[in-house]
Order: structure tokens, then sequence, then C-alpha cells
């Protein structure tokens, strides 16, 4: 089989990262610690970021649309997160006790979102939604957990279900069968199915999970309606509607989903942004869910829900990077929002009337600022659930990702959604466009 | 109630923390994001932090032997670690890919752990031990997880059972009663029991968690042959060793509890040290188990065992800090080790004579640089499992630490063990000798 042109510059130029890659083999399986990391060939290898650039150790420097998992809305390395890292390093990076950092950053979020009564700080949204779950569980009595077909919630044990196409087989090999009973999944936005199935489990129901908009399965945004369908059907059935707002708060708008879609979630959870690029998850909630978890007045095992926590929970560098982060953005959110969530939308609407005047069918799904392109098999397909996104033609997709990389130095990691973050302009958002266009007039999407 | 004098000498000095801990109440359940950081009347908030101490916001200077949950063996804000961080911030703090740094961290690793054949970088150790028992139910295609009583592997669901005493009660509210039945609890330090609890459920065992040294349950070495019994049971039957090495890697030896015993673990789990003071996770082992998670040879959902990874897995500032604890450690590793293991045993031993010549029945238990104080309730006993722990004096052990911190300023976590680290001396220990035998004369134990 002849390599194609673009992968064939794409090792060209990435020796570096194929030796690299070779060594990382020998220590890690598959030569990553993340399996979304890894893409064919091999991936590059990144040695500094700044601003919207990752460069390589081969000197190549790539427009990124990753921005460290969506995190990184100021841009890498901004200016006021480096600072005030830099000051807390002298500090000491791990206290292992409560510290004033955590409680200005708690009482910001609070500040900005009004819905976290209370808060538990941990360190990745892993264990956030899985300690969410938890609390649900325990304000209600019940078992099971709604979570929708290809919703992302982390590797927690519990909450990884239905996250893979095809839906229908287990998430590999050492997952307990029995875990999974007490999993339901709905459809994403079909409102109808969803409700019921929920009917047929109400009366187990602890609570329902949602990401208010698919990420990691595709960037795709709520229908009008679903998710306050879920809300009312949670309130009415005395669940705990469940919002995972870990890749939307302080995305969408500085109040996260809730405030975009004007929800009222009982639990919430948050991560990446609110970091500022340090390790973080935060499970908030309303007060009399959120106290279930409080060791000092509910003093026994068997009346406290023990969630963590956990070693790194609140330490200062976290609280520190997440307090400037939240600060820049709380102080320009007209500009930086504007601005963001300008670039998404006339990025949709420009990659949309691309493909469609070269007569390839996509949707460029997204809100805000995310965006992710979508090759279809025919004009009259749409991405409304994660089912559509495991339809689509993702070898296509992953073309289009690569060779960007190699022909034009722009960087979305492959079939994952991209973001324009504060160091982002209209110009790289052009020279988007035109590498596309380059792109498909060079033939490599249907080669 | 009369409050003793020296509760009120910690209210008199750390006003400052009590204002804060009152808005943190507010804000976090019980105020805290981690229980165990919680303590009467309140915890003192810390602001910055250098070598071996802690200061307040009361401008209190603690002597520390919490040091980070044990994470900060070099002290706290070390310069070989602040060097090293000061330049990653400017070069990012989240890449969000592949990066060179956590190459040269594992291959690190793997040089002074040649049993971590390969390896996955997470951000907790939580997640690392959920990843371990995952692989370890792979690997067999058995479900049941046999772990110690009393033993710590983090809050992740799977592993929150039998934690606290009284072990017959459930972890709280919110876990699953189902989510149980795959986990089997045996008792520390008791091998016959053990293996007979094992024996009964070999057929469907996946495999054996175990820390070599008790940790959260209180600091409890293991006696001869208890984990070379549980190891070669577990090679017999086909199931997973793996020691849970996140308190005791880098920190017995440069090698961990592996080389100190001389263990061999299909798989282990690291955490704390190896991440310098930033948020870390890892699970290594055996390469045809590790193997199991490769995403690439696996590249379907059902032959891979999913494990995480996670947003901040392998991000380069926890590699760099990682790099440099590691780097220093190597280097110096005769005299940090002789050094912090010399205090440790002198400790050890100077409490028990100290506590002996007064006649208060304590065991102060540990092993190298770890050590924690047991008031018991007879001279006759001894701490050998988390059951022992559970019935001494708790109380007792509270008012000494607190005593500690309020009339001579040296910090344990009350409850917790405590660690040397490079920052301390013979100076410190001879301190703690005398603000023992301070606190014995002044009658505040038996208060």
């Amino acid at each position: 089989m002849n390599i194609p042109s673009y992968q064939s510059k794409y090792r060209q130029m990435t020796e570096g990262s194929k030796l690299l890659y070779k060594k990382s083999t020998k220590i890690f399986p598959g030569g990553i610690s993340h399996n979304i990391r890894y893409f064919q060939p091999y991936p590059f290898f990144v040695k500094k970021s700044k601003g919207k650039t990752l460069y390589d150790v081969d000197g190549n420097a790539f427009t990124d649309y990753w921005m460290g998992h969506w995190a990184q809305i100021l841009g890498h390395a901004s200016q006021p997160i480096t600072k005030a890292l830099s000051t807390q390093v002298r500090k000491g990076t791990l206290y292992g006790t409560v510290n004033e950092a955590s409680v200005e950053l708690g009482s910001l979020i609070q500040k900005v979102m009004p819905l976290a009564e209370l808060l538990r700080f941990s360190s990745t949204g892993s264990e956030a939604t899985m300690y969410a779950i938890r609390l649900a569980r325990a304000k209600t009595g019940r078992r099971v957990i709604a979570k929708i077909i290809g919703g992302w919630h982390g590797f927690n044990t519990p909450l990884l279900q239905t996250v893979n196409y095809p839906f229908e087989y287990e998430e590999g090999p050492g997952l307990i069968q029995d875990e999974e009973q007490f999993i339901e999944s709905i459809p994403f936005n079909d409102l109808d199915r969803s409700i019921k199935i929920l009917e047929s489990i109400k009366d187990d129901l602890a609570g329902i999970i949602v990401e208010p908009v698919l990420g990691g399965a595709g960037c795709i945004p709520p229908q009008e309606d679903y998710l306050t369908g879920l809300q009312e059907f949670a309130r009415k059935t005395g669940s705990m509607y469940i919002l995972d707002e870990i890749v939307t708060g302080f995305r969408l708008s500085l109040g996260g989903a809730v405030q975009y879609y004007r929800l009222d979630p009982d639990l919430f959870t948050l991560g990446k942004i609110v970091g500022g690029g340090m390790p973080i998850g935060v499970v908030c909630g309303k007060k009399e869910v959120m106290a279930l978890a409080d060791p000092v007045k509910r003093n026994s095992k068997q009346s406290c829900c023990a969630i963590g926590g956990g070693t790194f929970s609140a330490n200062p560098m976290t609280m520190t990077a997440g307090m400037a982060s939240l600060k820049y953005l709380i102080k320009n959110r007209r500009s930086v929002y504007r601005k963001i969530n300008n670039l998404g939308n006339q990025t949709r609407q420009g990659l949309n009337k691309i493909f469609s005047e070269a007569r390839i069918p996509v949707d460029v799904t997204g809100v805000g600022s995310l965006f992710c392109t979508h090759f279809l098999n025919s004009e009259s397909e749409r991405i409304l659930d994660a089912a559509d996104v495991g339809k689509s033609n993702r070898n296509m997709l992953i073309r289009y990702q690569v060779a960007l990389m190699s022909n034009h130095r722009i960087f979305f990691l492959p079939l994952k959604m991209g973001a324009f973050s504060e160091a982002h302009s209209e110009r790289d958002m052009n020279a988007l466009f035109d590498s596309t266009r380059s792109i498909i007039s060079s033939g490599i999407l249907s080669s």
C-alpha cells in the first residue's frame, strides 16, 4: 500500500517524534498514557507551548485547537497563570492541609455559579463524576444512575459504560458485568425515548447524569427542551439531576451551561478550565445534597457519604492557577466570550459552506467556541447523537485532521472537537479555512 | 465543660484560621476538601511552606511531619523541584499530548524499579489502584479482589470497603451494596486466617491488593512472611499480586517495598513522591499484564482493557517535578535514605522509651522514615493490624497531637502517621522528644 503524501510528509517532519515514540512503546502500553492521544502513524511529541501554539521536538509549531483537552481557554502558558504559578512554586506545591487559596477559589466559583451552594475539590473529572453519583445515591437511597449513550464521564468504574461505538459491547475486559446493572443508558436528544426508558426504572432512579453538550462523543449540542425535559423528569420523580460541566463550565459562558441553557441541576461537576491548566475536578451542588458529605456534622461512617478528596485535592498550585484563570475570565467576561463564541460561530458556518461548495456532506457541529467536523455518508444525514457520530465517516475525519497537521501545521486531536481560546484570532480561523480548501482540492479526503 | 489549656492556646494562636474556617464551612461540606484534614476545634490554614516548615495565616511556623500526605520527601518547596517547575511553568502546564518529559520520567522509574516493565500515568492514587484491579480482572477473567481490612486505596468506588473502624459497617451511604460482592477482605499480618479466606474464593480470585506497610490505617509494617505468603498464594492460584506502593515507593528505599522486602508483584501502584509534590498516580507491572491496556495493538473495545489516563495524565508539570525529585533521590540515594531511615529508627526507639518511662503504654509503629504513636489500653497490647489501631486510645492520640501543635508548633495530621524528609534533622527529632516529655509532665494526655 502506498503511503499517502500527507502521511509521508508527516513522517518526514517528525523524525525526532518517531524515535521518541519508539522509545515510548517500551515504557507505556501503546506508547501513551491516555488512549485518545495515539494516532497513526504516531503522535508528535511536544516540548513546549505558548498561546495558541504547540512546539514539538522537531521544531514544528502547530496552531493548537485541542488546547489541553479544551482546558486552556486563555491559551497555553498565559501570562496571568504563568505569573501566579511562578510565585506559588516558591511557596510550595502541596501543603496537604486546608489553605487560604482553596477558600478564595471556592468563593470565586460560588460568585459566578450560585448553584454551587457547597462544593468539594478533587483532582480529576473522573473523580468528580464518581462522587456526584455517589451523592445522588446517598441522597435518594436509590441505586440506578441514568447516563447518555456516548456520554463521557471519565474512566471511573461505575460510569465507564456505553461510551464508545458500538455501544452494545462492554467497554473492554476487566469491567465486571454486575457493576453495570445499576447504570441505564438513554439516547441523547431523543426525549420521548429517554423518558420512556426512565419511566421504567423511576422507582430506583437515583439520578440522571448528562453532559449538556456531548463532548468526547463528538461535540453535539442539546436540542431544545431535551435538557429541561430530563430535569423535569428528575424533579417529578425525586431523583437527582446531575450536569457534567467539566467541558462546558466557564466555556459556554462564565456560568457554564447552567447559565447558557437556564438549567437548575441538583449537582454539577467542573474540571479543566476551573483549574487553569492544573489537575482539578469539582463536585458542586445544592446544600441539602452536598451536606451529606460533611464529615464534621455527620461524624459516623454510617451517616456521612464518603467522597474524596485525595492527596492533591485543593493543592495550592491548582488553586492558584484556577484563581488566575477565573479572575481573568471575570474581568474580561464580555470580550473573551464574545470573541471565542464569534470565532466558533463563524468557523462552523465557514467550514459548512466550504465543504458544501465542494459537495462533501458534513455537519460541523458545536456551540460557542467548540466545534467538530463530521463527514456524513449522505447529504440528508445529521449529527444528533453519539450513534450518528459512530456511523459517520471517521476515516475521512482522521485524513482531514492529519493532513491539517502535516500540510498546514494545524492540530486537532484526531477524532476530537476543537476549541478556540483567547489566544486565537480571525487570522487563525481564516488559515483553517484556506487549509481546508487546499486539502479538499488536493484530493486527500477522497484518497 | 472546660476547654483544656492547650486547646484554648490553639484557639488564641489561630484566630485568623478560625475566621477562615468559618468562611470555609459556607463553601465546603465541613469546611474541607478531604475528610482527614478536619480536626477539632478547626484546622489551621496554611499560606506557605518551605523545607520542614508550614506557615499559617496567623504567622505560626510548624515543623511538619505530615509533609503533604508524606509526598514531600525532599521537604516543601525544595530547591531542585522549585527550580525545575519555575522553568516548566513558562513552557506550559498542560499540553494534552504525548511529550518528552513523560518519556524521561517513565524511563527513570523503570531504571530504579525494573518490575515496571510497562507503566501508565494517571493523576491520582485513587485512579491508579482502580486501574490496577481492572487490569487484574482483565488478565484473569475473574472477578474477586481481595483487600486488607483497613487497607486504604483511595476513594474509588470498588475499593472503598472495610476502610474505617468498625469495619463491619459500610463506608457510608451512596455505595451500592451489590458493588461489594466482588471484594473480599482479609486481616493484615494474619497469614493463616488470610489464606483460609482466600482459599474459599480462589476460583474467582482476580487479585490481591495490599499496602506493604498499612499507611492510612496507622503505619503498620508487615510481619515476616506475610507479604511473601500472599504472593505465593497468588502465584499458586493464578491471581494477580498487586502492591500498592503509593506511600512506600521511593520512601522505604529507592526501589520501594519491592526492593526493601524483596517482593515480586504482577502489578504495583505509585503516587506521592514520584510526582515530586504534583498530582500523580502510576500503574506499573509485568509486560503481559500491562499490555492488555495497549490501545494500539488491541484496537477494538472488546479486546483492550480501558484504563485512564485522563486530561491531566503525563502533564509536563507533574513529569518535571517527578523527574527533579527522582534525580535528586538517585544522586543522593545513600545519604537521603540513611538519614531519614535513621531518624525514623531513633524516633521510634526514643518515643517508646519516653512513654515507657512515664508508664504510658504505647506502640510507636513504623518502618524507615515512617512512624506513628499508638496509645494502648494496656502494656500487653501490640499494634499488628487495623483493628488494633481502631481499639487503641484515639482520643489520647488527638490530645497529644493537638498539644504538639499548640504548645510546641509541631504538626502531625491528627490520627495520622508522620514522615521524615530530607529537610528534617536530629535537632527536630530532639525537639519532638523534649516536647513529648513536656506534654507528658503537663498531664494533658490524661486530661
